[in-house]
């Protein structure tokens, strides 16, 4: 036991070890690429030693997803909030438009990291899991305010508005994003 | 001259080496991920011999620019004959539910090279010229049913429920897809 006891303290002293690992990956991830990740450069970036790594984490698929999760949960909660605060529904339209032109990737970080995922869900299946569980959320978050359909709807525009922005080298008309909540939030005949 | 001949016969013979080169590299993109392609790899997939690559192309970031311009415009060619092809403002909406249900993300292959295009997008602005001419050619299809309004958010829709159904884990509803699609095409208040 006592001889175990440096170990266990250092452990103790280190409880946010495996967090600080899924964060300093996320970091590695965002500079250069899911397939650009090793063990070694994630290990480097936390400040653990490289042993940690394996004592953490099955393998880079085990880190990854775990990452991947906690990046997507993290967008959700702040997707989630921005929701929970309006109080009415043209607060949540307002809110709505907000998460368009102001949050989702509002960082160079987020815009990279969601297309890491959305390419590594696009070729495993495994992945999905994760996209599934973040749409759900997304969707929640949204049926605060609105009935599942439009839900799913504002959920779809909210995607290819961000998606289209980020991508295009002419600046959104904001107009035209408050446009299309008007529209998507309206019943169809 | 008589020495130089075997090699002008050579390539007069081939003249579609350089295209070949190509559709070879979005193959081995579509398989191993941009960051998995390399020379060697795409000039056995095109059988051509390795020194071909540098005549063809100044380098990886030439033939990963030419791959991806390809692909665009071939999925664009596709969407704008599915748009020619309606003659009027109903046609042209079942024509924008078969672009959803069907056209966009139609094989593995489309999904995949579509995100790793997007990922590359979202890290380098330089390959942003493919997609805004990518996003310039959806949008002028879609004008010639649409104002250029509801062409952006019939996009932008298409867009984000094409990426949801592709990254779900469970199917999508069609009267969903016709839903949105009656709602964006209306006129706002």
């Amino acid at each position: 036991m006592s001889a175990a006891e440096p170990i266990l303290r250092v452990r103790r002293h280190d409880p946010d070890r495996r967090a600080r690992i899924i964060d300093a990956c996320l970091g590695v991830i965002a500079e250069r690429g899911v397939a650009g990740t090793s063990h070694r450069l994630v290990a480097a970036a936390a400040d653990v030693p490289l042993g940690s790594m394996t004592y953490h984490f099955a393998g880079m698929g085990e880190l990854l997803h775990e990452a991947f999760s906690r990046f997507a949960a993290s967008v959700s909660d702040r997707f989630e909030r921005r929701m929970a605060a309006a109080r009415d529904l043209p607060e949540a339209k307002e809110a709505v438009a907000l998460l368009i032109t102001e949050d989702v990737f509002g960082t160079q970080d987020d815009l990279v990291l969601t297309h890491e995922l959305y390419t590594l869900a696009a070729r495993d299946p495994a992945y999905r899991d994760l996209t599934n569980a973040w749409m759900r959320s997304s969707r929640a978050a949204l049926e605060r305010h609105f009935d599942p359909t439009t839900a799913r709807l504002v959920d779809a525009l909210i995607e290819g508005l961000t998606i289209h922005r980020a991508l295009d080298t002419a600046p959104q008309d904001p107009a035209v994003v408050r446009e299309a909540i008007e529209r998507v939030t309206r019943m169809a005949s």
